[in-house]
């Protein structure tokens, strides 16, 4: 790997919008060498200024919902709009696939040569939660290059849609509609993090299913109190490859922002949101720590499995972990 | 406090059922001096292969919903059947109000004389954790001293829902019709981890209402993919005092437990619960080690508020506490 220019460099040239540095300062925050970890945390110390001002949305759904054709149409109609839009990837998939989603750029033509769009697939490697650690950084990057939307796209699977969830300001989620009444399953745990459900491409043959799709989901979601109490999760059809209903989904993310801000919440999510973050990183470290010296390693899966298996109780090995990691 | 007995005293007395012995090993559990703690482990050891027996079972409701004499009717029932039954609780509010559930056995007169229950309030002090802790491993004792169905009682409080889910096989939820068509909210998470809805009070002028709000709270639920895919969660109706469909939901939960254990997840759940359990408590020493010394606490915290005003990075705010806790 080639040397890295000095972080204050790469600052200035993230700040100044320019993409090559841009995608340095990524490759540099995706770096696993702990030389690079430090000056990735120089970098970000110094960015942190100039982070914070895009609004951050989340966009999952399971593979064939349509979400690459989502993206593109939805990021060309904000870049016409004057925004600038970066495209960031949480993919647990892809550190196996070497790039499921995002992977290929050819999956979003128009907006990858656009000049106000920035694409990123996931970080191939690393667990997911250091997948998540890498974007929410990246994310913070995008910001300081002056990025004023950032647009996270997850796979649903896992636990990633809850990492996703937890970097944004808004989470959409895009669902199909099944044939006839036989609607897929809703995964548990979308209704709490949704805060907006788009039904896609609700066109053609597909558009009465869309429409019967959208009042279920909005049933489903009626009866369930609201994550905020100023926010009222919408259900809405739209159709990607027909250009339809994605301006009122921008609409519903704008007046959502607008609603947050008013209450106070924006601000408090944010907040919230990086205290959660500091702490899964410490929690990240400790596990590092942990799994460092394989004979240790090997002692706490050891600890795990008596646990597991009812011959130690969980107090006298979780004194046994403690005493891996502080000696005491 | 007087001195404890011996350990394997106690233990022995457990195991013999008796209430004293039992009610001692409780006092033990729940204290929060540090050679207790020991002791306490000591006494789960010795126990331990005593434990894991009994059916676990999560009651959760809102106050006013019914839950105590839901209780105390639905476990004379099970007595009358045979069963010996614990009650449990956890109330994180109360610490504040010193048994705002469970306090007062009087809630519960009938069963609290019952030779074969077993009623215990909440511990009263403590963090939520630290309240759930104690409760799990009072959860062992009462299994070891022969208890066959362990009911955890709680309020729909933030999280203690979410923790007394994690400890039992089974998580009922009680709800009530709301005038008309104009239902209560379902709280959110609620639909995730609940394996039964019980619509209770539903008798009278209420009966109506009721059927209304099980139908309502099916179709919410019918939507989602189920937590197990061997079991659907059923939405059914009750009347506590008239002493009306609590049969159906005590064969419901058998029948839940006997598909739980057909398809081994009954055992697969208890492990992960283990296994979860332990690494709470990690986090719950590696938390009360940074609270430990006053300035040390005084250093976190004015590391998480740099990080939520955004003056710091997460990533070098955890450093700072990776720092503190192993000096490197």
């Amino acid at each position: 790997m080639r040397r890295f220019p000095p972080v204050d460099e790469l600052a200035d040239g993230v700040r100044a919008g320019d993409r090559s540095a841009l995608g340095r300062s990524i490759t540099l925050v995706e770096s696993t060498r702990r030389d690079h970890q430090d000056l990735a945390q120089q970098l970000l110390t110094l960015l942190l200024p100039d982070t914070g001002r895009s609004h951050r949305i989340g966009i999952s759904g399971v593979p064939g919902v349509g979400k690459s054709t989502f993206i593109e149409v939805f990021g060309r109609m904000l870049t016409a709009q004057g925004h600038r839009v970066a495209v960031l990837a949480v993919d647990p998939t892809s550190s196996i696939s070497r790039g499921s989603i995002l992977g290929d750029k050819t999956r979003m033509p128009t907006l990858a040569t656009d000049t106000n769009a920035f694409i990123r697939p996931s970080p191939t490697s690393g667990t997911l939660g250091g997948v998540a650690a890498k974007t929410r950084e990246t994310m913070l990057l995008c910001e300081a290059a002056g990025f004023d939307v950032v647009l996270v796209e997850t796979v649903g699977v896992g636990q990633s849609e809850t990492l996703v969830a937890g970097m944004v300001d808004f989470f959409a989620v895009l669902m199909l509609a099944g044939a006839g009444d036989d609607l897929q399953g809703i995964k548990r745990g979308i209704l709490e993090l949704a805060d907006l459900i788009a039904i896609n491409k609700a066109d053609g043959d597909n558009l009465k299913p869309a429409m019967r799709a959208r009042t279920l989901y909005e049933m489903a979601l009626h009866h369930l109190t609201p994550i905020s109490p100023n926010w009222q999760p919408p259900v809405q059809t739209c159709s990607a490859t027909q250009r339809e209903g994605l301006p009122d989904i921008w609409d519903a993310m704008c007046s959502h922002r607008d609603a947050m801000h008013a209450s106070g919440e924006f601000a408090s999510r944010r907040r919230q949101q990086a205290q959660t973050w500091m702490w899964a990183l410490v929690e990240g470290e400790i596990r590092r720590r942990l799994r460092e010296d394989p004979s240790v390693a090997a002692q706490i899966d050891g600890l795990e499995e008596a646990v597991a298996e009812g011959r130690q109780t969980a107090g006298t090995a979780a004194s046994g972990v403690i005493v891996k990691l502080f000696g005491d």
